[in-house]
């Protein structure tokens, strides 16, 4: 069991249980198709799911809490979580999975379409705040993210060839099939959009002897990657400059932007494919890979609130909305969704390990709000409420483009270059 | 140079070519970057590119011919050539490519949209004609398609894994592809909505020993269908329907419907996806085959009124439409573009070795009109006003897919089945 004790949260176990809440909750249960949860109430009062010996068991502290938690479940479940209001016992990634009110499958879609009425959620996106967005994220410090990334600090989806490949090896192999995903060449000139730490243009001007230019917005993590290629060596062959990705210019036989789509914003797919535009050359290919979705809908409002402000995870169609008004061609479009899914379990696994220091970093509560949006983040790859897409694409009507995926996948993935 | 003389379409050699039509002629030419085009009028004149020794001569023998042809070229193009009204002298695929009004290419698009302003094209599509357009192509008469597709009747997108492979190796290589997409398994139902005589549905039942039911309006394609499925021994396992994709019912574990999507129209993609979502168990998978395009464009008006009529490609956002709704996941897209030109090259190297069979079964006119067609459409493959997309699909949160695409590539195509 999680065990909280810095805010104060303590238990009314004086407070009763109205009928009406005993009833609300087990309606929601219903909903939910009767989970193996158990409810552990305030007053001690367990309701359980009639499924013999829950796997997971949940602790309400207030009646305050539970009210909010019926109102704005997507919301205020992770906040109470934060603050240790609420408590798990089991597996918290799988509570998620059986509670995700983004979930998509079957029966429990139209369930929760109903449950959606009954609690309107989800905040309209406010856009046109993207540097405060990502220096809140981003920004936190390149040495909490050492903690529990690989040494490279890959903080997107790695490839995983087999179940055994470590992380360091999948996100290496990541990388490797990007550049074979671009067919690059030697001499080429590349641009990245939002290139993170800087391990992806390292890596093309490392393996593939490309020029590459990459932007992005958030100064902690460019003053690393640029120390990172000055170690490296490969400062003559990669330039880091901290500008949004409408500042980009200049001519690029590449274009890839690797996770940061979603945090361009709807409204801005159509700057996004006109940069795109203006930077290809006329024989040039592109690479888009972002989270998305199967379907439109918003973002997780907790997620937005405290961890992505301003993100919004595109369905497939609405990717193309950015590619296709600047007449690229869809080449390839791979779903690694469980892919992203094992990633986060590596990344869930080292963050436990450096929860103390953590701890001493920030306090309880951040320490319990990033487990959440770490565990929050597999239960939606585990359940489809999120999509992983590489598209790969090109200039409309250039002839030069690969015949079938041989190049992919002509030598074994990811012991190419390691 | 084409000859044709039994339309009684002679050469207006008295009349005059006044001002006008020669400035209306230049400034097309211009428009289109002055590619290396003769225009031979009917009084003699020539009216050269500047750009030396042209590959190409276009005759044009009538003043009349050439006002509808710049009023509507898109349409009256193909009806002019396929009477003789118009000769053309040189590479007839080429010819298109250079003028094909649906090209998207750099500076290209941006003087067809001029053009476009300058001659409107293109007929709204009128669906709910299902039934007649489907017959009106292929009920024409299965002993005519014999002369020039493979032995196994396949009239899409060929799959070649290199230059040197067959047409019938790459039709096969194909299925298997398709097969390998969709994992189907032994015992398995298949639905195949739109299966033309049934190639496919017999590949799936004898190399992947599935059951299948197999859908399709144009009788003459069912009735052959059964007579091979007889032949084969595969009419236990192989149920050939006489029914439009809204009759199909009951369950299966794979969905799939290649080159029938174009036939669909735009208006009906929601009752597919309802199709889908009724029949495709929850483990189900499936696959969307069809001609597509980079952005949404009418069909070309001649193809539309004389070959296809009711037909529309849409551009791979359009075909998630289909699949949205009913809350599948895409899995995997890939753009077989190149694969479709050189499918249709095999075409029409068969079909002008069968041209004096076709001008006995029809005439002359019609001879013409399936050769304009097919060049028409290689152009369009060719310069990428036409794509191919296959869309490999999921039920929306199934975790039984596959991780990489190694089931894809294990042993070399096309070597398995042959």
């Amino acid at each position: 069991m999680d065990t909280f004790n810095d805010t104060g949260a303590g238990i009314d176990r004086a407070g009763k249980v109205s009928g009406l809440e005993r009833a609300a909750l087990r309606r929601v249960l219903a909903l939910l198709g009767n989970p193996p949860i158990e409810l552990v109430l305030w007053n001690g009062e367990v309701l359980g799911t009639g499924q013999g010996t829950p796997a997971i068991r949940l602790s309400i502290h207030h009646r305050g809490h539970l009210l909010r938690l019926l109102y704005r479940p997507d919301l205020y479940f992770g906040e109470a979580y934060s603050h240790g209001e609420v408590e798990v016992e089991g597996d918290l990634v799988k509570l998620l999975e059986y509670v995700d009110p983004l979930e998509q499958r079957g029966t429990r879609r139209r369930l929760w379409d109903r449950l959606k009425l009954k609690f309107p959620l989800l905040e309209p996106n406010t856009l046109a705040r993207a540097r405060t967005n990502i220096h809140h994220h981003y920004d936190i410090g390149n040495a909490f993210y050492q903690l529990w990334l690989d040494p490279e600090l890959v903080y997107t989806c790695a490839y995983f060839s087999t179940a055994a490949t470590s992380l360091e090896e999948a996100q290496q192999a990541k990388m490797e099939y990007v550049c074979r995903k671009l067919r690059l060449k030697p001499g080429e000139t590349v641009v990245e959009a939002g290139c993170g730490w800087g391990a992806m243009a390292r890596y093309m001007a490392k393996h593939y002897g490309v020029k590459v230019r990459a932007y992005n917005i958030s100064r902690e993590q460019i003053n690393y990657a640029r120390k990172r290629a000055r170690e490296e060596g490969l400062d003559g062959q990669v330039e880091f400059i901290e500008a949004d990705f409408r500042a980009i210019d200049g001519h690029c036989d590449a274009f890839v932007s690797i996770g940061m789509l979603e945090h361009v914003g709807k409204a801005h797919y159509g700057e996004l494919g006109s940069v795109i535009d203006r930077c290809l050359s006329p024989r040039g290919r592109g690479l888009l890979h972002s989270i998305g979705r199967d379907r439109p809908m918003p973002l997780n409002a907790w997620i937005e609130h405290y961890i992505f402000p301003g993100a919004y995870p595109p369905a497939l169609r609405e990717m193309l909305e950015v590619l296709e008004p600047g007449g690229f061609s869809v080449l390839d479009v791979e779903n690694l969704r469980l892919h992203y899914a094992h990633t986060l379990e590596h990344w869930l696994a080292r963050y436990e390990e450096a929860t103390d220091t953590v701890r001493q970093m920030f306090d309880e509560a951040f320490v319990r709000s990033w487990r959440f949006y770490l565990v929050c983040s597999i239960a939606g790859f585990r359940t489809g409420s999120l999509q992983l897409f590489q598209i790969a694409f090109s200039r409309s009507g250039i002839n030069d483009i690969p015949w079938t995926r041989d190049h992919l996948y002509g030598r074994r993935l990811p012991d190419d270059h390691l």
